[in-house]
C-alpha cells in the first residue's frame, strides 16, 4: 500500500542513480524539469577543504541549463563553486505523512538532485539570458517591468551554469505504508498536505501611496519553497 | 535602506564565519535553535569520491544535538556521513522581494547552517531519544499516540547525531535595498510574503470510514519548508 513513488536517474552514472527507495525513482526529463520549475530555491553543495558546505540559493532554468546565482554566497563558495564539483537540491515538501507507528511516519515531497561540474558564466549574451531566468523565476514578469542590470551590476554578479545532464528525480505520494499488524489498531492515519501560500503584498514604505499592485505580484503562481 | 538583516557565525570558526552579507548573521543560540524548530527538512550535504551529495533529510532537536535520519539518504550517503564531515542546512523562505530593478530582486529567508562530524548514534537509549525528537518534530503528539518502534524497527534505523557548535544563522526581512535613482521610477515594490499552510487531512483510505482526525493532525501548528 502507499502509492509510494520513485527515484529514477535521469543518467546513468553511479551516483546519480538513486539505490535506496528505487520505487521512489522518475527517469522522465520533464518531471525533472517540473520540480525545478515548482522550486523557488535550491540548495548548492560545493567541497571546501575536504568539507560540504550547503547553502541555500536562487536559480533559474532555461533549457537543460540551471543558473545558480554565485553572488548569494561566501566568496570562498563562489570559489570552489568555479569548475569543481557541486551538487544542486530542490525539494519540495508536499505534505506529512502519519503513519500508525512513529517508524513509518514519512513526507509526501518531490526532490530533483543534480551533481555536474558549475561553469562560470563569462560570455555577456550567456550571462544576460542567465539573470533573466533567475529573475524570472523568482518573479515572473520582472524582468521587462523593472530596471534591467547595468555595466556596474553585471560585473558584480558571479552566475555559475550547470548542465542538467546528471541528475535524478523522486518523490512520494500517497498515504502511509503501514505493517499489516498495526492497521486494526485504531489510530488515524493519512496525510496532511502542505502547501505554500502568498499572502498580501508589503508595499515597500518608499513607495507613494496608493501606487497598486502589478498583476505580476497580486497573481504571481505561488511556486513552492525549499 | 531595507530591513535588511544578518548572518553570524554561533561559533567563532572561519567557515561558519559569514563572510558576506554579514548584516544579515545573527549570533543569538536561541535564533538558531528556533529556525530549526521551525524547518521541516533540512539538507545533509557529505562528501563522497571528492564530490558533494546533498539531499534532503527530516530531522529532530534536543537541546544541542540534531539527529539526522540517516536512512534517508542512499547507502552510500549513510556510509560517508557516520563519522565523515557534514553540513546541514535548514532554509525557511519568508517572502519575494520585489525591487525596482532586477539586480536588487531578493528573497526574505531565515537560514541555520550547521558544520560538523556526523556521529552514528549506536546507544539504544541514545537512538529511543533521537527518533522520538525526530518523529515529534515532523509529527507532534505521534511519538505517544501511535506505535513505537520495535527491535527490528530501530535496528534497521540509520540515526545520525551533529553537535550544534559550529553554526551561522543568516537572515533578511524588510523591503528591497533598491538604489536611490530607482525611486522615482514607479515601479511597484515590496515584499509577496509566503508560508506554509496545511490544507484538509487526507484519510489512509484503509482507514474505517468516520475515524475522527485527532487534533495532534487538525491543528498542527504548521512549520516552514524548505
Amino acid at each position: 500500500m502507499g502509492t509510494v513513488d520513485t527515484v529514477t536517474p535521469l543518467s546513468p552514472t553511479p551516483r546519480s542513480t538513486v539505490r535506496r527507495g528505487a520505487k521512489r525513482a522518475r527517469t522522465d526529463r520533464a518531471e525533472l524539469h517540473a520540480v525545478l520549475d515548482a522550486g523557488l530555491v535550491g540548495h548548492l553543495g560545493v567541497v571546501l577543504d575536504g568539507a560540504p558546505v550547503v547553502l541555500p540559493t536562487g536559480y533559474g532554468r532555461r533549457g537543460d541549463t540551471l543558473y545558480v546565482h554565485g553572488s548569494t554566497g561566501a566568496a570562498s563558495l563562489r570559489a570552489a563553486a568555479a569548475g569543481g564539483p557541486v551538487c544542486f537540491t530542490v525539494t519540495l515538501v508536499d505534505g506529512v505523512v502519519y503513519a500508525r507507528s512513529a517508524f513509518h511516519h514519512s513526507m509526501n515531497y518531490r526532490c530533483a538532485v543534480v551533481h555536474g561540474l558549475a561553469r562560470p558564466v563569462t560570455d555577456p549574451g550567456e550571462l544576460l539570458l542567465g539573470l533573466e531566468a533567475l529573475t524570472e523565476h523568482l518573479a515572473p514578469g520582472s524582468w521587462t517591468a523593472t530596471r534591467q542590470p547595468d555595466r556596474r551590476e553585471l560585473a558584480a554578479t558571479a552566475l555559475l551554469a550547470l548542465d542538467l545532464t546528471e541528475a535524478s528525480v523522486k518523490v512520494r505520494t500517497g498515504p502511509p505504508a503501514d505493517d499489516e499488524r498495526d492497521l486494526p489498531g485504531g489510530v488515524w492515519a493519512g496525510v496532511l498536505p502542505l502547501r505554500t501560500e502568498a499572502g498580501e503584498p508589503e508595499p515597500c514604505p518608499q513607495l507613494p501611496p496608493g501606487t497598486a499592485v502589478p498583476d505580476r505580484v497580486r497573481y504571481r503562481g505561488v511556486t513552492r519553497s525549499s
